[in-house]
């Protein structure tokens, strides 16, 4: 296989664009992708986008998109892996220029999730979860993860102000984000006394609905070095699945998917997360960052909590984490989330991380944990700049 | 890249599956294929399906297929190209096995399209079209192929006959398929009276809702090899995209993106289409089945409604097309179309299409030509046995 460097990403700013359609929504993104690496063709793209058909009434994303992008008959797919779709678009970019197919992919993701009415958007997620025994049954996201939350809050003490304290960290560096959608900070006693979804989850223990995109633009380590980019590499690439019924698993405090995706990278990569400098990841409620990071092997199970009410996860701790705000500040159009965490690995590892939430100690490896369903599917890519 | 061949074929026979799940289809297809390859393991899987979040509110396949296969872990991952999304799980294993990631990967493809009420298959099918400037406006998939007949028979002097002939031939071929869904014969003279759909397309012009699967299994030569395979290698993949309305098209006579994914193909493998000794091509619509022709080459502009009147795309013809039956007479389960059409291109290049439907001189080299919506995406893969 081929080395394969990221040299450009972007992104539109997050939140509620009304006025805006899911195309102009990406073509932003796209552009901004194609801009900053200073390529002049695609030789095809793949874009992340969970269900464009329930939350738009649109499939074929690939045709429209490479349509409106004005890539006239270029090789363009989508991929879909619940709110994994981003990491998987990245996967199969990283495969397609590894594989010497093609030289320069862009990997993008896309969700406009609040054109749908009443409870449209609630009934579009729980699709990520198995609709025979689990959704038909009433089952939704924040149930489903308040579910992990009490297991975990009974089998290893994690308390509610641990919970809180994940909210305030990522939206402490969530505000320094240009492009998040909610980057106003909070406090341990907001995030506490917020309104509850579904015990013991809370408001601002949850990801919110999200439009936005992505794109990040893959090549060769040649064309990286013709265009003067920094090497940017992908070391490491994991996928793995899990049972997508929570009931059909042995233990609900931790996520195999994410346990065995990471290995995987690891493996490939050479390294141990001994090696990793900081993580984005999986934030989508307060506690799946808590299990992510055990799932991963920074903490040890059940000290995730801990961990971050002392700050060992804060952009001055021993293991930053999601220091664009994760899914929680910058928001989660399910579809593009994965592929904007690849943004500010790079972002990071370029040192151009805006508005001081740039870590000091500039690192050199970093990874993104990118997570469907209550665990049902993961993708983790490890990227080291040269 | 490494060589890639394909070592295993499965489906089932399609139909309306009321008494069956999306899983139940999915996984009855998947393990033929498994069974027919002898492998004891996979490495990953790729599954083509054009909406299950609108067909049955399911998305996150990767995950549930793996789940309910039992393949515990598995990296698993779901495409979607419309109705092309079967022909792009093809290219998306192909690959990650030529690029040495993975070394056994199944390419599969599900749709379950009988358990919407009402118009909402209809519905779900036209999200393959641009929402807002097309389905919006009232159009639906037979009325947009309508139009496109409409211009070929305008500009070209095609006729009813011609289309007529497209749907006899392909029955025909189709009741010598055992996993057919409409495995009758007709004639001229039915078809041409048959119910006005779009005019002028009637009911036998078209193909039917479906529920089915399809899965192959691809690996490199040395482990088909061991397995005592017959080396049926992918020595061409092209994919292009076109403009994802019709009304932005210079010409309704022709699929400018099969020409453009064909002309990709061909340059890969080497090869024109004279050293095509047959293929399945996408007759969603009989006049698909025409312009498909043309656009690839095998007969001029305006001559393939000729051709097929002429019995050339016959099994004893010159150039034979849809040996299977075609999306006419075989189903058109959206999303695993595309994989059915290499089950079939296999098939021929072994010998082993059932109930006298092989054809007479042996055949070297075939092709699948596979598209989603109206052109908007194409897929082209030529496989030649050794």
């Amino acid at each position: 296989m081929r080395d394969v460097v990221v040299i450009g990403v972007g992104m539109n700013k997050w939140g509620e664009l009304w006025e805006k359609s899911i195309r102009d929504i990406y073509v932003e993104a796209a552009l901004a992708a194609i801009g900053d690496a200073g390529v002049d063709h695609l030789d095809s793209m793949i874009i992340g986008c969970m269900s464009g058909g329930l939350f738009v009434g649109q499939e074929h994303l690939g045709s429209l998109m490479a349509d409106y992008l004005g890539q006239k008959n270029l090789a363009a797919s989508r991929v879909e892996s619940a709110c994994a779709s981003g990491g998987l678009a990245f996967k199969m970019a990283y495969l397609e220029v590894a594989s010497g197919f093609s030289d320069i992919v862009m990997a993008s993701g896309v969700e406009k999730m609040t054109d749908v009415s009443g409870d449209g958007a609630t009934f579009a997620l729980a699709t990520a979860a198995d609709q025979e025994y689990e959704v038909f049954h009433g089952a939704t996201f924040p149930g489903l993860y308040a579910l992990m939350a009490t297991a975990h809050m009974h089998k290893h003490a994690t308390t509610r102000e641990m919970l809180s304290a994940v909210a305030v960290k990522n939206h402490n560096n969530g505000s320094m984000n240009p492009y998040a959608q909610y980057p106003f900070k909070t406090t341990i006693d907001e995030v506490s006394n917020s309104v509850m979804v579904a015990s013991p989850l809370r408001i601002l223990d949850c990801s919110p609905i999200t439009d936005g995109a992505a794109a990040v633009i893959l090549t060769t380590v040649d064309i990286a070095k013709k265009l003067g980019k920094p090497i940017i590499k992908i070391i490491g690439s994991g996928h793995a699945t899990d049972t997508i019924a929570l009931h059909s698993r042995a233990d609900l405090t931790t996520l195999k998917a994410t346990t065995v995706a990471a290995q995987k990278a690891f493996k490939m990569a050479n390294k141990t997360i001994k090696d990793i400098n900081f993580a984005e990841v999986h934030d989508c409620f307060t506690i799946a960052e808590i299990i992510v990071t055990e799932s991963l092997g920074i903490f040890p199970a059940g000290k995730g909590g801990e961990a971050v009410l002392k700050g060992e996860t804060g952009l001055e701790g021993s293991f930053p984490i999601n220091t664009s705000g994760g899914l929680k500040s910058k928001g989660h159009p399910v579809g593009a989330t994965g592929v904007a965490q690849i943004i500010e690995v790079v972002k990071q590892l370029r040192g151009t991380a805006e508005n001081g939430r740039q870590l000091k100690r500039q690192p050199k490896i970093g990874m993104a944990q990118n997570m469907g369903g209550s665990g049902g599917s993961t993708l983790v890519h490890i990227l080291e700049v040269a």
